[in-house]
């Protein structure tokens, strides 16, 4: 009686010895897919029956199939791999980026604020909203600063234009920074778009993203129980908690959705919010229809105060 | 027997009582910088002696002379904060800001190259240093680059024009904030060549502007004993050997200096640069002659291998 089986390397037929009498190579992971074909082919030929590959292991090891098995594990990995960077990925990686220029613009207009004070330091007392100083200290020269602060006399020593060129040029940088920022979260609102619409409409651009990458992409989001969802970002709340016995979290970056914030009860709202957020991230993993816009304005109604 | 003398505030007279009986106020520290005119006159009229303000404090706690005192204090505070403002502050300023750049760039370039992982993950492979990276990223293709490597299939999905963009722009970004890096430290440069000039020649531009930052200016470095200078930016490998017996070190931020670098003994080099940097930033503090240019030539031949 022979057998008949196939691998990622090829089709292979066996007789009763075992011994291997025949072998059809699979040039690719095409020929791979088509395999049946082959199978039944041989089946045929050789008036055998379908095997299975786990008893006939140990006639594998010939050494004159192994670059037929390399090669074809080979293509398999590359295609694999390919094949898992989806939208997901490019998200998850534009939104870590985007945070990465959030903090790195922080660190570098908290310099910018320092180095200023040795000219305007005026301008750092009075603003303390990033952006705004940023603006301003672009666009006003150190005579209207002080006017606009109603200042007769700066604290800061007058310093030479190419001493306080050296700042604007970081100043520029950073806003530079925060522009790039904005645009790779636009980048992120139109892969999202495509790729999870419900998330997108219920949690919206920031907090969305951000659940992704805790998570670790949309599959995983989906598959997460809600109450976990709830905590994403919460970790290191949750283990004080586990450990010291703190008080258990009630809410991770959800925290920052809109209906959270507006909630008088938080933790009730972010329980709320969290369920929506898993049936959203099921619907758009299973590919199912669109109702996270619903699903937020039913909750805007529930927890508005 | 009547009394003058002089305070921040004005010159005061007082008689025998003891009770002031004349009082000049000085307007700003203009007027006090000539206050020694203002009590010889007042000798004069008086036909008085000099005092010392000492034992006369408690008739300058009458109210209405609070109000001299306020605003000449003010005007001395002012006056100090702005004359604190000099070139070893700019320089510390300006370093720190380069050091960011530095630091904050990296993250950056690490983040692109996750990203970029997705798209042509040979590109971060091959290249590990980050300007050739960047630079490459910038102008070639995936095609391009793939040629370049002898790579026949890449790993990585073949993405979008959008999708590619995004990366591109933070990959200009980055570029851009070593650029910036780069600016500063010229900028660095100049004002270190009037203000120590021998720190600058004997170390450079990184090694001297860090031990600035680190010594907390160039008075402090100068005061520094050189043994202290040796390990600047060691603390905590001092720290390590203070408190549990590791090793003590022997260099701290020099030992990026290219005569320590080279040196075959480093720690006998890093001792014999430290010593030489102390009296550079003595030369530079007190304004001497400069030989930074002589000393690193004499280090130079003495270390060479």
């Amino acid at each position: 009686m022979k057998s008949v089986f196939s691998t990622l390397a090829g089709a292979f037929v066996v007789d009763n010895k075992p011994k291997i009498i025949d072998f059809v190579a699979f040039d690719d992971l095409e020929a791979y897919d088509k395999r049946d074909d082959v199978v039944q082919k041989l089946v045929k030929k050789h008036d055998a029956s379908v095997g299975d590959a786990g008893q006939y292991l140990s006639l594998l090891k010939d050494k004159k199939y192994f670059l037929f098995f390399r090669k074809q594990h080979l293509l398999l990995s590359v295609s694999l791999i390919r094949e898992s960077v989806n939208d997901g990925l490019l998200v998850m990686n534009a939104v870590r980026a985007a945070d990465d220029l959030d903090k790195v613009a922080n660190v570098l207009v908290k310099r910018l604020r320092e180095w200023v004070g040795a000219h305007v330091p005026e301008l750092s007392h009075f603003i303390d909203d990033h952006a705004v100083f940023l603006r301003l200290f672009a666009e006003k020269s150190k005579k209207e600063l002080l006017k606009e602060f109603n200042v007769v006399e700066s604290m800061g020593a007058d310093l030479t234009v190419a001493d306080v060129n050296e700042m604007k040029s970081l100043g520029t940088e950073v806003e530079r920074l925060y522009a790039l920022r904005e645009n790779h979260l636009k980048y992120v609102e139109k892969v999202m778009k495509r790729y999870c619409p419900n998330v997108l409409a219920l949690c919206g651009v920031g907090v969305g993203g951000k659940l992704l990458v805790l998570a670790g992409g949309l599959k995983r989001l989906a598959m997460l129980p809600s109450s976990t969802v709830q905590l994403l970002g919460a970790e290191k709340a949750l283990f004080r908690h586990l450990t010291r016995k703190a008080k258990s979290p009630k809410h991770g970056v959800i925290l920052n959705h809109p209906i959270v914030q507006g909630a008088r009860e938080k933790g009730k709202a972010a329980r709320g919010l969290a369920e929506k957020i898993s049936l959203c991230a099921r619907l758009d993993y299973f590919k199912g229809e669109f109702k996270g816009d619903k699903m937020r304005m039913e909750l805007e109604g529930k927890f508005a105060n």
